[in-house]
């Protein structure tokens, strides 16, 4: 019998088999399954009675909270397909994605409408304004969402006949382009991704996840599914912070995180921790890049807590490759521990040359990341010329740069592609390259990933003026600011004569990044 | 992208990733995962070079060893089937299953070619003989599957180009039929429930599992494949016997085990336990009939061990619910924990009444449990019209009977199909009928199982004499033992007067069942 892997299957699981049990904490407001599985109905029928229909495009743009969670499975469950924005961009962006994914109906968090509101007579398909909570009345021109959806049915909702192939969210990342791309991930997909999340991360149902990681990155990499699949319970983080981390770590008895390093770091940095009592001995998964080793062994040894670093792309679910002591990985080896890993259960991973030839397994000879899977992103919405350079002879090509060993690890050691990954977050240089053009001082620019402690890589702009002595480095990181979210911006801009290109006037990137590179193993953090 | 869900990942996960460890103990010989691979290669291009085809049957007829593993990846690597003999039937019922499933190859421990050589001339398909271990050379007529495969070359065999939705194996199951129905898994079907396995039991790579189970039944329950995938050991146990399981505990610091509660039994009563040294707390997965109170609580609370109660059937891969201490079920609740449990990941279960609608979830109102899945067999080897009985408008209709409550927690009670299950093993009362009545002197008969301390159930005969006083119930059950394998003769029969029957002139089984099951929750053991 075949029937289609949807990802709806997880939470009626959980509301079926764990309707009493705590799903959701957020603030003070305490969810359980069966409750969860209500609001979502509603929301459902809500979106549903707005002419929300299969296929069509809902957005979310919120920091983490119990109605992004909801949205998921409330889009999903009719068909619909989501678009959880990131909410460190700027309107430009937002303006750009939501005209790009023709979204229908914008699900914003009251802190976010007035963003919206700015845009709002340039997005040409949205309909339908939906605020969800704070304290007094919405905006004009929003609806509330718990109005909304108290008014609406309780029934589940018809169901829309969904194949596994289907859509079930876009979510857009930077990446080589100077525009964000569209990843159209499927139910299969994401069902997939969601077992390698529960096997190799060994999500149990008295799991206690702590959201230390925005659920727009890659639907929570998954875990808005593992951990609703297996009953465990989300403790819900708007924003990041040392006290509250350890407070609901401790109040809450968490036992499982996912993170970006630089979380990581603000929770080893936390002053206070030996107030806490806590015993759960969480797992703490990290991604998005490799953590000093000293991250390890400091949350280990220090804390007496566990850590499992993953590996993988919006792309790919994103669940690739997990790495935690076992057989090949010493417990203690903390530079070995804070590498990719070996690959999950069903993806294929070769790491291979220009023309596409397995390198040696030598752990010296670099090579392109390329996978074979049912995690693998079924394209680039409305891109198909960007997915075919990706996706080349049934091969998903990374664009991260590794080595491997005989027992398949990798290890990530560069990127080929012309990306910089600060905080977790994944930034176009080309795109600040393309705001830095728009100044009229500017010549040429370059923008290079250069370490930082705090945030793995900051962008770095290498400018050449006009007129010499007409421009400063403090000008282009104005002019960027007024321009680009924060989190883009160069943290330094550097005035330069030339910038060095080939014979055929290529510009040699790596040429600018080897002085800010050498003396490390590795040329991503 | 989509890639077939073929079961042959797991092993290449295992020996991609874990090359160098353990992967199985039988007896003095130890495989590492890069071994059993080569093992694995070397079997596959063996049968290649027979002739061996895409769809073709092979079968192997074994108690648990290393070759029987090696089968099940060596024939799927090559798209042929597995059909695994049970080896407890008897020289007729291995002839009707290996002509049934036109098998090409057989592969057969030493100890059991004898048997296949009885009934050889009648064997209409079978083209090659492949004995399996012992110590001297092998009997006239069959090849010796060491020297086979030392010969052959150990390159992986070419992709044979699967589909998830072909069949991996046929698993001849008795039923409600005097024939067995040879029930076909597909790649998909095993793949998700090996997915299952892992959520719902945890299986994780430092698992060491004991082969308490025999491998034939339903793939080791998928363990065959749910295990290798997450790279832990394979400890094969050719036969049950308590200090051999005790032994092999200790020594292999075995984690995990499946057993039916038969075995259970067994390991429970074995009188040397405190000489052993054990500290691995071994999860206890059961099946086959919920074991009783007794069992539970002696293993938890004596041995400190863990135990899980899982419920399915060959025609579900077999997982369709888990129980084990959470939400629902407090940890000494030794009669709950005993129960089948709740539905795991993707599989949806109703408790049906005569009319396909569900009955109350109050844990009172009796109905047919029936299923929705992924993991829901293909159908009957060339029994299109068993296939349609069993599934009806998409759900497969399992025979048992049980009441569900608010959690969808199931509880076996009875069973509407005239199956008697024993010792693990699903025997036909059909089937032990069909043999009585080939007695001259038997008038009428009817078989039930009844209630049995060591084996759960077993056959009881109800026989009607033709001539009152020329027919004794040992006359009975000698005539069964010349023509039926020893499990599944009657173990007591009785001579009556007559059978309860209703006007129309049917049997009513469940009158004669009554008085055995009186004072029982239940009418299932």
């Amino acid at each position: 019998m075949k029937v289609p892997l949807l990802v709806n299957d997880f939470l009626r699981r959980a509301a079926g088999t764990y309707p009493g049990k705590l799903a959701v904490v957020d603030g003070p407001l305490r969810l359980t399954y069966a409750d969860l599985e209500q609001r979502v109905a509603k929301l459902a029928n809500a979106l549903r009675s707005m002419g929300v229909a299969k296929g069509d495009r809902v957005c979310i743009l919120s920091p983490n909270s119990h109605y992004f969670l909801e949205s998921f499975y409330a889009t999903s469950a009719i068909g619909a397909i989501l678009v959880p924005l990131n909410y460190r961009l700027v309107a430009s962006d937002h303006e750009y994605i939501l005209n790009h994914a023709g979204v229908k109906v914008v699900l914003v968090d009251w802190e976010y409408t007035a963003i919206v509101d700015g845009i709002r007579p340039s997005l040409r398909t949205v309909e339908h304004w939906i605020a969800a909570g704070g304290d007094g009345p919405v905006p004009s021109g929003w609806r509330d969402w718990d109005e909304l959806t108290a008014a609406a049915p309780l029934d589940a909702p018809p169901d829309p006949g969904m194949d596994e192939d289907d859509v079930v969210s876009i979510n857009y990342t930077s990446g080589t382009t100077a525009r964000p791309k569209g990843v159209m991930l499927t139910h299969r997909n994401c069902y997939l991704n969601a077992y390698n999340m529960i096997a190799h991360l060994g999500i149990r149902h008295d799991d206690v996840e702590l959201w230390t990681l925005p659920m727009f990155h890659c639907n929570g990499w998954g875990g808005v599914y593992a951990l609703t699949g297996m009953g465990g319970t989300h403790v819900v983080l708007r924003s990041i912070d040392g006290r509250k981390i350890f407070d609901l770590i401790e109040r809450e008895r968490v036992t499982f995180a996912c993170m970006a390093p630089a979380v990581l770091r603000t929770i080893l940095d936390y002053p206070d921790k030996q107030q806490h009592r806590i015993e759960t001995r969480p797992r703490f998964v990290v991604a998005g890049a490799p953590p000093p080793a000293a991250f390890v062994e400091r949350l280990e040894r220090e804390l007496g807590w566990q850590f499992i670093e993953i590996y993988g792309l919006t792309e790919t679910s994103p669940l690739l490759t997990v790495n935690h002591p076992d057989h090949n990985v010493a417990a203690d080896d903390w530079g070995q521990r804070a590498r990719a890993g070996a690959p999950a259960i069903g993806v294929a991973i070769e790491v291979r040359d220009e023309h596409d030839r397995p390198v040696a397994k030598d752990g010296t000879a670099v090579g392109e990341v390329c996978t074979r899977s049912n995690v693998v992103f079924r394209g680039y919405w409305e891109q198909p010329a960007e997915t075919d350079k990706a996706i080349r002879d049934g091969w998903f090509h990374t664009g991260d740069l590794a080595v491997w060993d005989a027992n398949g690890t990798i290890h990530i050691v560069d990127r080929k592609k012309d990306v910089i990954i600060s905080g977790g977050e994944n930034i176009s240089s080309a795109e600040i390259e393309d705001a830095i053009y728009q100044h009229p001082g500017v010549l040429e620019c370059a923008v290079i990933g250069i370490p930082n402690e705090q945030w793995g890589e900051t962008p770095l702009a290498l400018v050449v003026p006009r007129r010499p002595g007409e421009l400063s480095g403090d000008d282009i990181i104005a002019f960027c600011r007024e321009r680009l979210a924060h989190f883009k911006c160069p943290s330094e801009a550097q005035i330069v004569a030339e910038l060095p290109r080939t014979a055929t006037g290529k510009l040699q990137k790596f040429k600018l990044r080897e002085q800010f590179w050498s003396n490390r193993d590795r040329k991503v953090n």
